[in-house]
C-alpha cells in the first residue's frame, strides 16, 4: 500500500512538530515543506524533502500532496489560509480561536465543497481532544457539571501579553490549576468555581536595563482579562536564567464531568493530560486525524469536519478487525 | 420531531438502569420492555409502558421500535439474543467476553446486514469508553505503554466465584487499583507491571451457620485466575452488614497511556471514571450509543458496529452547529 503523502505548510514549533510525528507512522510520509520564508532559509530535520513556497500551491505544488497540514496560528494565518488551501487540497488545521470556529467553518466548508476536498478544522487537544471528551461526557451524562482545567503549561499568548509591557525583555507565563478547585471537582461536588478560584498564573521576567520593576508588577497583575481575574505571582529573573530553566513547552489540563443518573448517583468523569511538548503533542494529534482526512477523501467525502464528525477507527492505521480483537 | 422508540430487553440492573437514563433524554422513549420471565410478574417504574414476553419480538411486537437495547448477560444471552433480534430490529448490546467479541461480531455482521439493520456491541465502559480511549491514545502517541486499572468497585463476577464455594451463604468482592502502580504508570516511568502489582483484591464474605471459615479463605485465595495472582484479603461479616454496607454497585477505573514523540519527549493520556452504580453508568453509554444507531439506520446504513465506528456527533441529541458553537 503506498503512503499517505503528507505536506506542511509553516515550519515553526508546530510544524516541525508535525515532521516528528511523521517518523513514527509508517503509513505516512512528508512529500514538503511550503513556507512564507525563502525556502534557501528553512533548513529542515528530514534529508530529500523539498521545501517550497507557499505561493507555489496556486501553482500545483500541492497537487500531489494528499493532505496538507496548517501549522500556521489562529490569529491571522488559518482565517485566511485554511479556505484558500482547502480549495486546493485536503487540509487539517488547528484553529483554537473558540468564538470564531462558526465563521471559520462556514468559510472552510464553502471552499472544500466546492472544491470536493475534505478539510478538518479546530484540531489538537483543545479544541480536539478536550472537545471530544466534553462531548462524550455530556451525552452519556446529559444532567451534570463540566469544568475544563488548564496547566500546568506555558501559555504563549499570556507570554506574549506580558513581553508587549515596556521594560520587558522577556517572559514566560504558566497556567496553574488550583489543587483545591480540582478536587472539589473530582470529588463529585459540583462546585461553582470562579475564575479566580480555578487558576492562577506564575511570570517569569526578564526586565530590560533600568526597567522600573514595580512598574512591570502592577502592568502585568491588573491587565484586563489576561491576568486581573487571577491571582498572579511575578518573578524576575534573569534573560540566562530564563533560557536555561524554562525553555520547554510544556502543558496539559484537566477536563472533568460530574454528574448524575435519574436515581441521583453520582458520577465523574475525567480526562487528563500531561504534556512534556504542547506543540509536538499537538502535531501528533493533527497526524492522526490528517490520517482520517486522507481515508474520508478517498472515500469521496467532501467539505468541512471537525474531530466531533470523525469515527474513531479512522485515526488507526490498522483494520477493523484487528481494532476489535486487540482495543475493543 | 417524533422521539425516538426504545425498546428494552431484560429487566435487571441494566434494565432498569437503561430505564433510567430514557428519562433523561427528551429526545427518546421507551415503548416496551421485554422479558423472559411472566410478564405479568414483572412490573416496571415507567408508567404506561408495555412489558411483553421476549418471544413475542417474533410476531413482529418489535417493529414499531426504533432500536431495541439488549440487557442480558454476556455469558449466555447475548451471543444468542443479539444475531436473533439484529435479524429484527436496530440493536445494541453491552457484551463484555473480549475474547470473543471477534467471532460475535462477525454472527451479529451477518445477520443485520441480511436485515438490513444496524447493530451495536460491546457497549458501555470495559468494552466501551475504555476502548475508545485506548483507540484515541494509540493512535496519538503511536510509541507509548498502555495501563488499565480497574476500581474501587465491584466485580460481579468474582463475587459470584465466591459465593459458588461451599459454605458461602454471601459474598461482595471489590477490585481495588494498586495506589503505587498507579502513580508509577501517571508519572510516565513506563513501569513493567504484573497482575499482583496492579490490583489487589478485597472480599466480604457471610458463612453459612457452621461453616469452616479458614477453609473458606484458602478456596478463596487460592482460586486460579480469580484470586491467586493477586493479593487477596478476605473479611467475614453477618448478612445484616452485607446488605447494610455492600448493597451499592460502585465501580471506575483508569485508563492510561504513556508515550514519547519523536525527540523523546514524555506525554501522559489518563481517563478516569468514577462511579456509584456501574450498572446505572453502562446503561446511561448504551442509551446515547441508541440514538447513534437509530441516526445511523435512519441514513440507511446496515451491519455491526462498534464504538470505534460511531462519529461523535451521532452521539448527541444536537446538531453540528450547535456542537462547533458550544463544546468545541
Amino acid at each position: 500500500m503506498s503512503r499517505t503523502r503528507i505536506g506542511i505548510l509553516g515550519y515553526g514549533n508546530l510544524g516541525k512538530g508535525v515532521e516528528l510525528a511523521l517518523r513514527q507512522s509508517d503509513d505516512m510520509e512528508l512529500a514538503a515543506v511550503f513556507t512564507r520564508r525563502d525556502p534557501a532559509d528553512v533548513s529542515i530535520a528530514t534529508p530529500g524533502v523539498p521545501v517550497r513556497r507557499e505561493a507555489e500551491l496556486e501553482q500545483g505544488a500541492g497537487d500531489d500532496i494528499d493532505v496538507l497540514i496548517l501549522c500556521g496560528g489562529s490569529a491571522t494565518d488559518l482565517p485566511t489560509q485554511t479556505p484558500k488551501w482547502a480549495a486546493r487540497c485536503n487540509v487539517v488545521d488547528s484553529f483554537d480561536t473558540h468564538a470564531a470556529i462558526p465563521r471559520h467553518f462556514a468559510a472552510v466548508d464553502a471552499a472544500a465543497k466546492e472544491a470536493g476536498t475534505v478539510a478538518l478544522i479546530s484540531c489538537g487537544w483543545d479544541p480536539g481532544l478536550f472537545s471530544l471528551n466534553r462531548l462524550y461526557a455530556t451525552c452519556i451524562l446529559p444532567e451534570g457539571t463540566d469544568y475544563t482545567f488548564w496547566g500546568k503549561g506555558v501559555s504563549q499568548g499570556h507570554s506574549d501579553a506580558i513581553r508587549r509591557i515596556e521594560g520587558v525583555a522577556d517572559a514566560r507565563q504558566y497556567t496553574i490549576p488550583a489543587p483545591e478547585a480540582l478536587d472539589r471537582a473530582r470529588a463529585g461536588e459540583n462546585p461553582q468555581l470562579t475564575t479566580r478560584q480555578m487558576h492562577t498564573r506564575e511570570c517569569w521576567v526578564v526586565l530590560e536595563e533600568g526597567a522600573d520593576a514595580d512598574e512591570v508588577r502592577r502592568q502585568i497583575v491588573e491587565m484586563p482579562n489576561y491576568f486581573e481575574p487571577y491571582d498572579t505571582t511575578v518573578n524576575f529573573i534573569t534573560q540566562q536564567e530564563l533560557d536555561r530553566d524554562h525553555a520547554d513547552l510544556p502543558h496539559g489540563g484537566f477536563v472533568l464531568r460530574s454528574g448524575a443518573t435519574a436515581s441521583g448517583k453520582g458520577h465523574v468523569i475525567e480526562y487528563a493530560l500531561k504534556l512534556e511538548s504542547n506543540p509536538e503533542f499537538t502535531a501528533s494529534v493533527l497526524v492522526a486525524y490528517a490520517r482520517a482526512v486522507a481515508r474520508m477523501a478517498a472515500e469521496g467525502q467532501s467539505g468541512c469536519r471537525t474531530v466531533f464528525d470523525v469515527a474513531p477507527a479512522y485515526l488507526s492505521p490498522q483494520s477493523g478487525d484487528y481494532l476489535r480483537a486487540h482495543m475493543l
